[in-house]
């Protein structure tokens, strides 16, 4: 038997998921959880997380419709991480790309730069009409 | 110019770093850095976190020898998390696996269980002899 209460959550009840694309490996997205988010989202068909800055569960795509459909479900050996494979519809991040770690840092001892490595697959502003 | 002033860490400190090989792209491991870890991961050659249950610099690998070399940082649109591509040597995980995320929940709705879906590659009695 497996059940959300053996995952340990921090001290505001949260753990950490990473979201993977369950047919390149590419990271999508990073984002938290709480014990409720863990079992709806095990129950599926989709991801949902526990939204730190607007306090309620997200079920991610419900406005834009790019939905995450879970796929896999693995933690960690610590059990303080998630990952979750996911068929994700258009893209992940609210910014218009396919992943949200779309920047790129560069460089070397003691000077970085970063650049935009990917293209945008959507308009935010036409996606996130509020 | 990019400066690890730009990311935001929380209340203590910290950011998630997502560990990816950089040749298959699985998902090895996920722990945490602060400003410090960071700076020094970005002039590498390898991956240095800061062990929250040790309260210290942790360059992975300085025991066992499984050392993460970075070969690629990004950070994501919040600029909360980063993902960082390496060159693992054998494997990540202190119990043996290559990766860290090695138990798979599986099952519908209500009832799960977990297994374990990888092989050991090292025995960790060896690795660390502490």
């Amino acid at each position: 038997m497996f059940s959300a209460d053996q995952l340990k959550y921090d001290e505001h009840g949260l753990l950490g998921a990473i979201i993977q694309d369950y047919k390149t490996n590419e990271v999508l997205m990073f984002a938290f959880m709480n014990k409720e988010a863990v079992e709806r989202t095990l129950k599926g068909p989709y991801v949902t997380f526990w939204s730190r800055s607007r306090q309620k569960y997200w079920v991610k795509g419900e406005e834009s419709g790019h939905t995450q459909e879970v796929k896999e479900v693995f933690y960690d050996c610590d059990g303080d991480a998630l990952l979750i494979k996911v068929d994700q519809k258009v893209a992940a991040c609210h910014e218009g790309y396919r992943s949200c770690f779309f920047r790129k840092i560069e460089g070397s001892t003691g000077s970085f730069g970063d650049k935009v490595i990917a293209e945008r697959m959507f308009d935010p502003k036409q996606a996130y009409k509020k």
